[in-house]
């Protein structure tokens, strides 16, 4: 049918869901007038980019309203920021998984009081590259964890479960003839690694700890390219599972490099 | 000595070290001129309550323009925002352990890097409270994941480490001493469970996905409580795994409930 599943039976039995980190709920608005019109949902780490991506998108449309400000819809939460441009919604998510699972179960029930049907969910965010040309877009095809495996383990009720992290591989190949129109943007599909750390998870040698060395270092983004990985970031895996499981069509993510 | 150690033989051979997400830097400012004097780092995760906790020291301390805004020393990142009230900082960090260890990196760099000396640094931020009263303040003694154990497992190239997470108990009793004087908030000391998610990891039924019963979600609770937890939250057991390695001093925590 094209909606989006929210898998969880209790939720029926709930009067009023409030979507707390997005400042919505579905006694306090009206979700289906807000959003039952949404295709797109593009989401990313950094709030002010959200926000440039929303206008960019409303001025490739052409808008109404394409050169002014656009309005934050969780302006009465600093957990995140959500800015609309027509079919496509732009979302900030913050750092990390935690961060990022937070706003995708509440935006997954959103698009489900909405009753919003046959949405592409798109990430689009910075990551570090391996081995690739500076500037580079990714396109991911599978997200995969720091021992290079297509799993996202969440620990539920101190029970480990493990997801897979499978990504649309039509859409990553829809993505890529998109590409081939625009030039002087190096774009490839790869997989991408997905760490829980920043500094020691992903091998840089300028945090305030560092317990290892740079050959260490080195040896082990080489067994990460040899895996496949081209580039490194720290939501993927997350965004694979939870997106997955709830049937949000055409899933993928691609990564501008830093 | 009293400074702030930085475990990383790799900082020394650096020229130049970019604090990346403050949009601060050994080259473009003068960290010992600008924060030299702190003794005291707050940190909690909202930017918005952590500027008007910098305006409520202000105000509690006497300072000149107490009344007045204060300027976001981060202003050219939107990944975190800083303030200062004399020798206090306010800082948020976002949601979840990676969002927070990213910036503890980056801040135990700074007050490497500016020579601050006899920092005491307290997270100050909600959680959900287990089997106490409602408004209830926890002072954490130990953090413990989600298998009640007090560790943190980070993985570090792909390997798992486990750190340690005992805060500093002085701190603690301090802490609970100066509650006293404050008629209204029930204060206790205790363990504080943290986890990798908010909705399936802590038990709430009213995520878009949930894989279990209310029972299995009342017998973990309980189990939890048993093992000392009062409350529950994203970011404890990193916080104080990273500033015990870095040997800040008086390290602890208290949580204000949701």
């Amino acid at each position: 049918s094209g909606l989006v599943l929210v898998k969880n039976p209790h939720l029926d039995l709930m009067e009023e869901d409030v979507l707390y980190h997005l400042d919505l709920g579905t006694k306090t608005h009206d979700l289906p007038a807000m959003f039952g019109d949404i295709k797109f949902v593009c989401v990313g780490g950094s709030p002010n980019r959200m926000r440039a991506f929303a206008q960019f998108m409303r001025r490739e449309l052409g808008l109404a309203g394409a050169g002014e400000d656009v309005a934050d819809i969780c302006a009465g939460s600093d957990r995140y920021a959500m800015y609309r441009a027509g079919p496509v919604l732009s979302i900030s998510h913050g750092m990390g998984i935690p961060s990022i699972s937070i706003m995708l179960h509440e935006l997954i029930k959103l698009l489900h009081h909405a009753k919003c049907r046959d949405v592409t969910i798109i990430r689009i965010g910075t990551s570090g590259g391996l081995g690739i040309e500076a500037g580079s877009v990714v396109i991911t095809d599978t997200a995969v964890d720091s021992s290079f495996q297509p799993r996202f383990e969440q620990v539920v009720l101190g029970d480990v479960v493990v997801r897979s992290t499978e990504l649309d591989k039509d859409l990553a190949e829809e993505l890529l003839a998109c590409s081939r129109d625009i030039p002087d943007f190096p774009t490839l599909i790869g997989h991408t690694m997905c760490t829980y750390d920043f500094y020691e998870g992903q091998g840089r040698l300028d945090g305030a700890l560092c317990s290892f060395s740079s050959e260490k270092k080195s040896e082990y983004l080489r067994r990460a390219y040899d895996a496949g990985v081209r580039n490194i970031e720290m939501e993927s895996t997350a965004f694979a599972a939870l997106c997955g499981l709830c049937g949000l069509k055409g899933k993928s993510c691609c990564f501008p490099l830093l």
